[in-house]
């Protein structure tokens, strides 16, 4: 039901300190979430050049309950949290190698039209390619 | 009572739609708490290098409420949106050129001792720099 | 002849030693180049609407002669180094706040057609522009 | 003699253009580096935290063939390019899904006590590690 994604924190990602800048965070939230789009058949690239809609982020939020330091292998596993008619939520769990948990965050998704910026409802295709990764804990 | 901190969003931070993408929102909050931070005499070099204790970001969250495009030139408010004995909320209000709100973010900052990972009190000195841009709105 | 851009080495940018972290080098350049493109007239979000060309970079290279660390206030002083038929390279210098230099770097850019990929002569607009930031030391 | 280390361009690295920011392909070639330095058995965390010595990059350049563009599978090829009794080089490949060379990369590394930022030649066990990465062509 989730999606996982690993990656190692690097250089490139921590603060003077040596452990993972918060910003970060959401960043390697947002690979996983990439990933999980071509997975499900919804590739990012491929949503920009088609054009009817886009799927901003109007909403993000994380806790970090250890900090996560240079060199550590970590993995995300992302889910869907919720699914509604407007827009739908990403869940992200990061584990350490011991699969303790150490961070978490969500992400709030709209569809807009990239014309008008207006709302739009989650495409049927969209819809249905989401559910396989919705779980309702 | 809040401190003020301008940027432009430049092609760094935008992405492949020309929109902000939001870890980048998160990086420019930064910026402009560590330039608070230098504001009210604690450097965040000065803090690290001292090693007596740290500041690490614990949560994070933002809401975008309209989408911020490359070349826009924002204003970030930052303000102590709360301070207790332990911890301390910082406040941020990204506006645009026309003042209007544009999306608006939080930290929640806690005080860790370096060596044993505790969390220490608030250090009088911190609480009292803090104190001048804390506002209770 | 040159454009000044000032920026703080911010935590964003540090590694966990405490100095920035070279690939931030090349990003805080690029922010100073777009500041500079606006400021001759010819900023970036307007060339990537106009859509008639586009300045890829295909060079990149940077010395740092002295480590840069978190904290410190520098100012990028930018200039066209070369201006070609084809092709224009910008020049950075990095200054440290005693004005003597940190690093520098230089960047090759070539005007490309959107749509075919393939190379055109740098548009006479944008050559008298980048002319004014032109010097030949 | 070469160590191979595979990424995917995502919306984290691209500009408004779509394709690969110029300054994250020197971050994707940093996070190969390490990798490399983690497979040798140096892990960069390793050696600071040991703080006899650093690994400083005075000098990185990257040219760029082709654009990389987002949803790209590239593989980073890294090599040591050189390694005299003070310094080393290391060479990056970046490969297409087709093997194609879309770009390249070179940083030069140096060995500095941390304390004075002296020079200091390269350790014999940093060196005998990195002999194994190392070809002449």
């Amino acid at each position: 039901m989730s999606f996982r994604y690993p990656f190692v924190v690097s250089m490139a990602s921590v603060d003077a300190a040596g452990v993972l800048f918060y910003p970060e965070l959401f960043r390697h939230a947002h690979d996983a979430y990439e990933a999980m789009m071509d997975e499900v058949g919804f590739p990012l690239s491929t949503i920009l050049a088609h054009g009817q809609w886009r799927l901003p982020i109007v909403h993000a939020e994380a806790d970090i309950e250890r900090p996560l330091a240079q060199g550590e292998h970590l993995v995300v596993e992302i889910a869907i949290a919720s699914l509604s008619a407007h827009s739908f939520q990403v869940g992200y769990v990061f584990r350490g190698a011991d699969s303790r948990r150490r961070a978490r965050a969500l992400t709030v998704h709209v569809v807009m039209d990239p014309q008008s910026g207006k709302a739009l409802p989650v495409p049927r295709g969209l819809r249905d390619a989401l559910e396989s990764l919705h779980h309702s804990d």
